[in-house]
């Protein structure tokens, strides 16, 4: 049943950080079905497939975030989501620095900005 | 003494499979220096940084060149590196498939077919 | 003559909601003839094109806006110039949703995002 | 169930010509579900939303993938299901033709020449 | 009058070395109209304005050109244009590997093969 | 030795307006080495290479950054030092504009902007 798919979805969110997925999902309120699309197949399908464990998944998503160059508002729900899933502060600048050689430096630095961001903040609120 | 940084990128790309870097860095001797600046910058400077072991780098870096869409060939290069760092087939695949969500179908597919001819290359050729 | 290319951009301007374009354009003034031979390119010679209605035109444009990623500026201008072309807001978010499978979330939820405040200025003002 | 959305996936994927689209997903067993995760978020999730139909989906989609550049592939196959969906021909190419103030010139010049090539290759057999 | 802007846009292109403008835009007849507000809009309205003479203009066109990354079927074009402005090789290539830092290696590696394809294949013709 | 690589790209930095480039490095102390990595990298091994001079390449840069649509912020940076390597306000202006045909209103319309903002400030400040 489609419900469960969801279910699972907002189990991989509040492994990643969510306190209340559903809450979260109330943004998306004004394209209905919507949201519940995007954590079936993103949170549930996509995040509980075999071969990478949670930790390398939000590693290779702050590489391709970084490497898009446009996505910064969704690099700061994915650094700390990062965090939370048990990547150091070391290792998500150096994925980012390892994106220069491919990416170039606009993309890098845009996402070092916004990775400092959220770690600061999280460091002052702690 | 800067021919240091070109020996230890060498040292890198040895690590990562090329039986003779100096040798395969002849097909940029149309453009004198270029060949050198690369392998000093991207497998001296960046791939030496702490905070990331080689197959992670192999990780992330196939995360970002399939984000980018049009990386292709460089795909072809990063797929076999990858293996030789020690990364799995299902990881690689795994790595291509979670980009998804955030760079859509047309990137990843085409990535998917490229580490596909790469590993079918490698398996008839073992 | 060229002034008539650029009366039948301004033209298509209007029907798209603007009040006086020959007025939009001084925004450009500080590089003279880029507004005119931008009107004259975009607004007469591809949007007077065959084969697709002044909504459809509307539709394709924030299909794509949305697939660069980037556009989020230009999103702002092109949704409100759709609703005036007779798209219905579910028709502009829909349009961006469908691009989520192909250009990835990020691009969709900045668009997305965009649309919601244009939507909801217009509201508020009506 | 979760199966009932693949079934209503493969409907949609029907009604775009597939003649047997648990075939066609076979070129995806080298990874196990990935198929089945497009089929379901892509083909059922995002196609079976309301406020377009069929065919103005693949009239945006075209404009999406025009616009990203590197999606030549991708074109290959949506132009085929865009005329299944109902698309003239004019609407496909000028779908493309309106990209090139947003998106420029190298992108609308290289998704015409695929569109063109299935087209052709369509007329030819027909 | 409109044809005007076409018979400029042709004198540009015939000094970048087309040898029968007119004939060259066939390749769009299955588009009409495009080809010539093409010509119109980039070869007469852009090429013609002031700041930057006809060699800078094909140097910037090969930078930008490469931070795309998918338009390597418009360096071919553009290469061959540029070496007729007064480009000599060396200028093409340093452009394409000044993007590196910011475009990124596989950006600038498919440009120089792009570059060194169309520079061989002239040297070899001559 | 390494040192006189970056020695060799503070000389670069000044040239370009940096009154004291190690000072400026500081906003990267946050990721130790790799502010020196992009220094020696770009600002050393690339921009000196032959073939362009440093107005060349700020206007071949500007073109570039222009293209990727993303780079608002390093447009920013870069559009004050192409003025200080003798590029003029109209050179710069003249370079976005060529992109349009290839890389879009969209991009273009945002470098411009960043472009006015930079050179307002300055002769304001002036």
């Amino acid at each position: 049943m489609s419900d469960e798919k969801l279910q699972r979805g907002f189990k991989k969110l509040r492994e990643l950080g969510s306190k209340s997925p559903a809450e979260d999902l109330k943004i998306f309120d004004f394209v209905p079905g919507f949201g519940q699309a995007l954590v079936e197949y993103e949170f549930c399908d996509i995040y509980n497939r075999p071969g990478l464990d949670l930790k390398a998944r939000q590693m290779v998503t702050i590489a391709g975030l970084t490497a898009l160059g446009y996505a910064v508002n969704q690099l700061h729900v994915h650094v700390r989501m990062a965090l939370k899933a048990g990547c150091t502060k070391l290792e998500i600048y150096e994925t980012m620095i390892q994106m220069a050689p491919f990416a170039g430096f606009p993309a890098v630095i845009n996402a070092l900005k916004a990775a400092k961001e959220v770690i600061e903040a999280l460091e002052k609120a702690s």
